[in-house]
């Protein structure tokens, strides 16, 4: 294996590169890399390898890779199917650093182009080549120029500089990026296609990113996520150096889901499972695919040059101290634009300080009287601009600043635009809005450092992003499992998990479940309910009967012993005519439980996060609404009291509407104890559920009635 | 009063105009409206006024207006305050057409400012003057030019000429839409700004619109409703006429209703009830300010010059053939982004018609395996690009096509875009979205009319409205009130709408109530129980206790006459225990009833909209998701059921999870019944409530069992 440093330099700087099946002829695509290598000033050795070719382009071509004398940093793969397997083979042999593939048709394309990728995979794992792609359209910098890709837009004609680096899951998307940022005056470090990432994934190159001096945000483009213990780490350091790490991912639909599936022929996920990673983790998630460009200005804080530590930048906060925006403007309908949709995803607007209030009005201005500061009717003048974006910073009472800008932007921007860029460096997020077009404008701030946004709706994004963005969250430690909690687990492999092998392990794992107890035969039933005490549920026990409701083998609400024999004793008839060949263990008898809500508890060993835990409401309103919260398993006390929160629907446990309050606290140490399934000892548990469990009222705990585990098919 | 055309003329093409307080020093905002007349090409007269002044800017100033010889059709005052009244009545005096004024501080600034407003209204109707504004930025047009406006946007070099028409009640916005859509090769035929709206509002122009041959759509930026019944007239012209009424509104969130009510003096009204107005009168609502200037090419039809009628052209269906929608693409990544953007919309993507299928596969293109048709193999070649679109288009399985296209846009449009331009005047709608920024593309695709996107957020929200945009809907005609609902309306006004009086009044409409009677003492309860038939419940009646659970006063499922008795005589002693001063009118005996669900009707009558009726599922639950369908009252049986369809949670009357079908008939005709409170008879009603209304089962109807009726204070 490389050092990193070996790595990062081959995928991002490397000195010489060879283009394995370059072409001559400009029309093809394959002629490409070298001629945007060279158009965009690649200083170093260029090796065009075509067999039937001395001269490519002006270079010396070479018939072989193994005809190159002298180490190679990165070989750019531009064969397709077997030849491009056999040169993978080449590079490996010849202990090329890093490998990129360009072409698609491996796992992306049925079953003929995965087994070409198994061998992909094995060429890596032999040789310890690192591979890009394949379906990898190309790795850029912008710092030393090498622009080693055969993305169309890279024709532009000048590669402009940036501090923010793109990996990509789609080649195309790394073009539409740069023509983007290129036009709003947004230059990029690096840009990456990872393809189909048989090798080197998004979380392998976004840490290596981390440690790049010439990076200070890390944009992510996904599809799927292949190797998230890998990213999550990479994430936690990006955080750690303070680089935000922003992430646009496809898949919020169903289709969206199968899209993905079916375009990278990669697994999609749910997207609440990638929620709870960047939950977990702390990646900023966008919702606008111009946001990828246009948030990372918000988030990355720009101290004086003193100030500034080797890495250049450092990500400002997520404030942690609140979600209050005040907002300024020069047109009111535009400003009501921005705040319309910042209040629409959560954030509150705030009025101006007295300060201000009372320096405007000699001017003219009545601040006080809306949450606006509306400085239309003083006419857009830099003193009052600069004047009011003054006194907007300097109060407490906000978290952060926007000011909106009208027509003058457009034509004046000495008037409203101009006296914006001192606030380039200001401690608090800062942000401005311009409501016409006003190209001008836009390239003036964005050279100045100041956030600005063409739309009402990304400034609004761009904001509630800044503002409520998660910080990586501790991941809790996970108790060794209890011997009980094993046995209860070898007890369920052994003999099937019914309920009462389910709940077994429940109670294991710490979650209270209802008083229960099995009996052999219906004349011990009576005893059972004194013990438990009534009124009890009655169930028959029998691994032969799935539907036991339909086979008659539930009564519930019995009030005492005797009725529960009488019960048992009926049941036991009516099971026997319904299912006359069923063998029959004998019956549960279960104490009735109320409670003042009934949640439910789900437990997953997702595929591309690993195990995630939601709690939820009961009932078919509920699952109609999808109100629910999924996290990362496991989940402290904390979390779990913060997933209770997000549930709207669990409103009616705290005093909604003056309902008795529930006992949330026992609510949330029942959600965490659930979630220690997590625990590698229980690896086999791939789905796990908890349904109902009752919450009662506050200090009065909660009790699970029914539940079930499903075991990994092995 | 003037004749439509007349006022039209006055407002879109004056031939005299005076500028009332005109200034020469080009730095004022005064000066603003002369230059941009001229600048742009007004070829008409323009009558400066100021008595300081014998010339202003290279034309003759008149002392006053009254020096002015000959008509005027359009005066546009420039003062403040007292001044600008006084100008008003000069002209209302002189028989001036149309005055607009430009200053605010009217209604929109507390109480002076709302006592010179009612000013303005005086001199309206006394002289018969029709008046923009106050607070109005201007009227445009561009063919003829007359740029009559102050917003500082129209220093644009070229006005550009277009047949979509801006009404605007922000005077700012006006001039952002002409600097968004001359960015990207869009021109308007006219643009207003309305201010107050103290006389011309919104409906009243865009209903002269509908008959300007210059616009084929009406585009809207709202804050509010002032003439709702004149608007709707407006909008079902427009769409007669084959004109699409397009509107942005403002007040999505809270913050943003108060907002536009302190930004124009205005009430903002809920979003859901404009909502309500937009569904009835078919007029298609966006969320997207950018979606103004993007939607209209997608929903203005462009027929061939020898199908064009009299206006030009016409507006494109709503399909009403559904929500299918085809997408073809040269980047992968980039169209997934527009899917799954359109499935959270609510549009369906279809796939590939096998004569396409057929057709690409020689290509080596595989089209039959995912939904999107992905040409990213076979490169971006015109004829490819072309025969894919022209057979999706033939496809009877799509009712719509987009095509997404990659970097080739940007520098080589000859290869995916230009082979597009030949499907502009598609009979289906045909959209394209590109990934990158290209500029040069979307000037090529906007100049031949294909309608283009930018974002895939925007391209989204545009297919969803098209598809998805209602269509006027008719007014139910409302049956005259029986003499028994006039009677019952009379008698809960006299002696006060106690929840029996509301029940009658509710019955009288035609909503099944459930079974009760009144009796005045303990000792007839069992005999009502045995007349209704048990189990009941038992209320106090007194119009003295306004809760009467608290005091004791409720009693539940009791079984027959005499446990009835017996709880009548407890409840007395409870409730004069409770309340000792309480004058107690007797007993209320109704029949218990139980439904599949609980459903609440409300009925208001909105101060924008109008009456309204609104349905929503009962409980705590419905209340926190917020889950409930308005539209305007009153509503037939049709459009009931749509509302019911609407409400999530009423899933469980539809065989949701297999429970039990609800009497979905009956509650349409209760809800059909509840809004003929619309009728004017019950004009005093301002609000009325029916809570709960249980759904039985398919066939067994509806029973309301409580409800509250609201008289408007008078």
């Amino acid at each position: 294996m490389h050092d990193p440093k070996t790595l990062f330099e081959a995928l991002f700087a490397p000195r010489r590169i060879a283009l394995v099946g370059a072409s001559a002829d400009v029309t093809k695509t394959t002629s490409r890399p070298q001629r945007f290598l060279r158009k965009h000033g690649f200083s170093g050795e260029i090796l065009p390898i075509n067999p039937s070719r001395r001269e490519i382009l002006g270079e010396v071509a070479h018939a072989s890779l193994d005809a190159v004398p002298g180490d190679i940093d990165h070989a750019y793969i531009l064969l397709n199917g077997r030849g491009a397997v056999d040169a993978l083979a080449a590079c490996g042999r010849r202990g090329v650093t890093v490998a990129s593939i360009l072409a698609g048709g491996f796992a992306d394309a049925g079953a003929a182009g995965a087994s070409m990728q198994d061998d992909l995979v094995r060429i890596v794992r032999d040789t310890g080549i690192r591979l890009v792609g394949p379906n990898s359209i190309g790795t850029v910098s912008t710092d030393p120029p090498v622009a080693l890709t055969a993305n169309a837009a890279f024709a532009v004609e000048h590669l402009r500089k940036g501090r923010w680096a793109v990996v990509s899951q789609s080649g195309s998307l790394i073009g539409a990026l740069l023509s983007r940022a290129d036009a709003r005056g947004i230059g990029f470090s690096r840009l990456i296609s990872v393809g189909n990432e048989v090798d080197l994934a998004v979380g392998e190159i976004a840490d290596l990113l981390v440690d790049d001096p010439a990076s200070d945000a890390i944009l992510l483009f996904m599809e799927t996520l292949r190797d998230g213990e890998r990213l999550a780490r990479a994430a936690r350091r990006a955080h750690a150096a303070g680089k935000p790490m922003i992430a646009y991912k496809l898949g919020r639909s169903e289709i969206g889901q199968e899209l993905a599936k079916s375009h990278t022929g990669a697994i999609a996920g749910s997207d609440a499972t990638f929620d709870a990673f960047c939950h977990r983790h702390g990646i900023a998630r966008v919702s606008m695919f111009e946001s990828l460009v246009d948030v990372p200005a918000l988030l990355v804080d720009r101290p004086k040059a003193s100030e500034r530590g080797a890495s250049g930048r450092r990500a400002r906060g997520p404030q942690g101290i609140g979600r209050r925006v005040a907002v300024a403007t020069t047109t009111g309908g535009g400003a009501a634009m921005v705040v319309d949709n910042m209040a629409v995803a959560g954030l509150d607007i705030v009025g101006p300080p007295q300060a201000l209030v009372d320096w405007l009005k000699p001017l003219g201005i009545a601040a006080g009287e809306g949450r606006l500061v509306d400085l239309t009717l003083a006419g857009a003048k830099p003193e009052i601009v600069a004047g009011t974006i003054e006194r907007l910073l300097a109060d407490d009472g906000n978290d952060a600043v926007i000011f909106v800008v009208g027509s003058s932007a457009q034509f004046n921007p000495e008037l409203a635009v101009e006296p914006l860029l001192a606030f380039a460096r200001s401690a608090k997020p800062f942000a401005v809005s311009l409501t016409p077009s006003a190209e001008k404008s836009v390239a003036l701030l964005t050279a100045a450092g100041v956030p600005v946004f063409r739309h009402p709706e990304s400034c609004a994004e761009a904001m509630a992003v800044c503002l409520l963005r998660p910080t990586p969250q501790p991941v809790p430690e996970l108790p060794e499992p209890t011997a009980a909690a094993r046995e209860a687990l070898a007890d369920g492999r052994r003999a099937g998990f019914d309920e009462r092998r389910a709940a077994a392990l429940f109670a294991a794992l710490g979650v209270p479940m209802a008083k229960a107890m099995a009996v052999p035969d219906a004349r011990r039933v009576a005893a059972a309910v004194d013990e438990i005490g009534g009124p009890v549920a009655l169930k028959i026990l029998s691994a032969d009967i799935a539907h036991k409701t339909e086979a008659g083998g539930v009564a519930l609400g019995l009030p005492d012993g005797q009725h529960a024999a009488v019960a048992a004793r009926d049941m036991e008839k009516r099971v026997r005519a319904h299912s006359p060949g069923a063998r029959l263990e004998g019956f549960l008898v279960q104490k009735m439980e109320r409670g003042l809500a009934e949640v439910i508890l789900g437990f997953r060993r997702d595929p591309l996060v690993g195990p995630t835990v939601t709690v939820g409401l009961g009932g078919v309103l509920a699952e109609l609404y999808k109100d629910a919260a999924t996290r990362l398993a496991p989940v402290d006390e904390d979390e779990a009291r913060q997933m209770i929160e997000a549930v709207k629907g669990l409103a009616i446990l705290r005093g909604y509407r003056n309902l008795p309050r529930g006992d949330v606290s026992a609510l949330a140490r029942a959600v965490a104890a659930f979630s220690t399934l997590a625990h590698q000892a229980f690896a086999e548990v791939s789905d796990a559920e908890i349904n109902p469990l009752l919450v009662k009222r506050d200090g009065e705990g909660v009790v699970a009635v029914d539940g079930l585990v499903v075991l990994r098919a092995s």
